[in-house]
């Protein structure tokens, strides 16, 4: 394997039958070993609804109870999942769905209860490899529910961003391996609404300081970064691009 | 590989918190190479009445109208099988799971709509055996839902019976297979409620003319005489073995 290309879609590109179609036509059209990881969208908010169970977000994050856990293992795992599945077997690639859970492919620690208890929820430790190498080297086409599972055997609910950026740390040993975080938005925007074409360390210290860019995009950044400083060679936030 | 066992789980052990637990023990520590193939259960129909959509059955099989597939997929591809999966890793086992969409593991041709209209229902044609040789000599152990993938590349449901009966019939030209459906009863019983012990074509003609066996248990005897006839060693259900 000479190079990955780790490519994740959001929510609403989930949430958008027609944003999602033409997403997966440009997915199944990009040469060479990739990874699909897609988040999880509002369908399972309606379906928890559905069922009784009142969403509860804080700070933009779901709150996973117990039943929560139920609701998005079936809608990201199963609904979403085999969706995309199908839907990229349709334009000739040939996808394989997953969760962290499977192979025991991500395993993730239980977010501490405080300052937050967000209940099952985990960020990602390690990474099953060998198991991606192996069905990428058979011609597969992993696809990623954001579920991992917890060193207690359990299913825990996981940021896609997250899980993408680790997966990209994971291969970036291995080869050249590529991040591409789409992106409803053109990229990373300024305050004044231009796109941010780079990014570097050094230009994310001097744009959070004098407020070029703020609010979710930060953390999204620093995700980013995390990953180019664990060897990714770049990462795309959708026409911005990071590097060291 | 020399062996495998292809293990089918009925929706009533997937119901049954406590039977569930008990079968995933005794499945984790059978020994070799093992495909476990589960059913449905009722979490379907209440996933489904609590989205509005009522389960019609027909004969004891779930008519699958658009929303019933969404349903099933979320149920049986995210639900019961990253449940299954997390316990069996739990357990010890490298299970992955997966659905006939995934790799394309499992075709199906759409069930024909005279004199019953199923709607998204498959029969299975054919298994990409290649995909889970790999898997199992990887050391993995696959967990299949019973949804396969139309020539269409949509998704169907499909009888898990069916699917395992398949599964085992595409191992047989390759090395010793076993099929067991696990069973809520001793195994096929006699009208006067006997456990019969074992059955070959030709004493399955006696028991159908003479009426010792009857109703539900025709199709799955007639399932398991299909997979002996294409070679698999022999099948179990429950206590009753099934040879030529």
């Amino acid at each position: 394997m000479e190079s990955i290309k780790i490519i994740k879609i959001g929510g609403n590109v989930v949430d958008n039958e027609a944003a999602l179609q033409d997403f997966l036509e440009h997915f199944a059209s990009v040469g060479g070993c990739k990874i699909l990881v897609h988040g999880g969208g509002k369908v399972a908010s309606t379906v928890g609804r559905a069922l009784g169970i009142e969403p509860v977000m804080i700070g933009g994050r779901r709150v996973t109870d117990p039943h929560t856990l139920e609701v998005v293992t079936m809608v990201y795992g199963g609904l979403i999942n085999k969706k995309i599945v199908a839907a990229l077997q349709g334009l000739g690639c040939r996808a394989l769905g997953l969760t962290g859970a499977d192979g025991a492919l991500i395993r993730s620690a239980r977010r501490a209860s405080t300052p937050v208890d967000y209940g099952e929820v985990g960020d990602p430790v390690s990474v099953n490899r060998e198991l991606l190498v192996a069905l990428l080297e058979g011609g597969y086409t992993p696809v990623i529910a954001p579920l991992t599972l917890s060193e207690q055997n359990t299913i825990l609910n996981t940021n896609a961003d997250t899980m993408a950026q680790t997966l990209a740390s994971a291969f970036a040993p291995l080869c050249s391996t590529g991040l591409i975080y789409t992106f409803e938005m053109q990229g990373v925007m300024s305050a004044d609404q231009k796109l941010i074409p780079h990014i570097t360390p050094e230009l994310f210290e001097r744009f959070k300081a004098d407020g070029t860019v703020s609010g979710g995009m930060l953390p999204k950044i620093e995700n980013a970064l995390k990953a180019v400083r664990g060897g990714v060679a770049s990462v795309q936030i959708g026409g911005t691009t990071i590097t060291l």
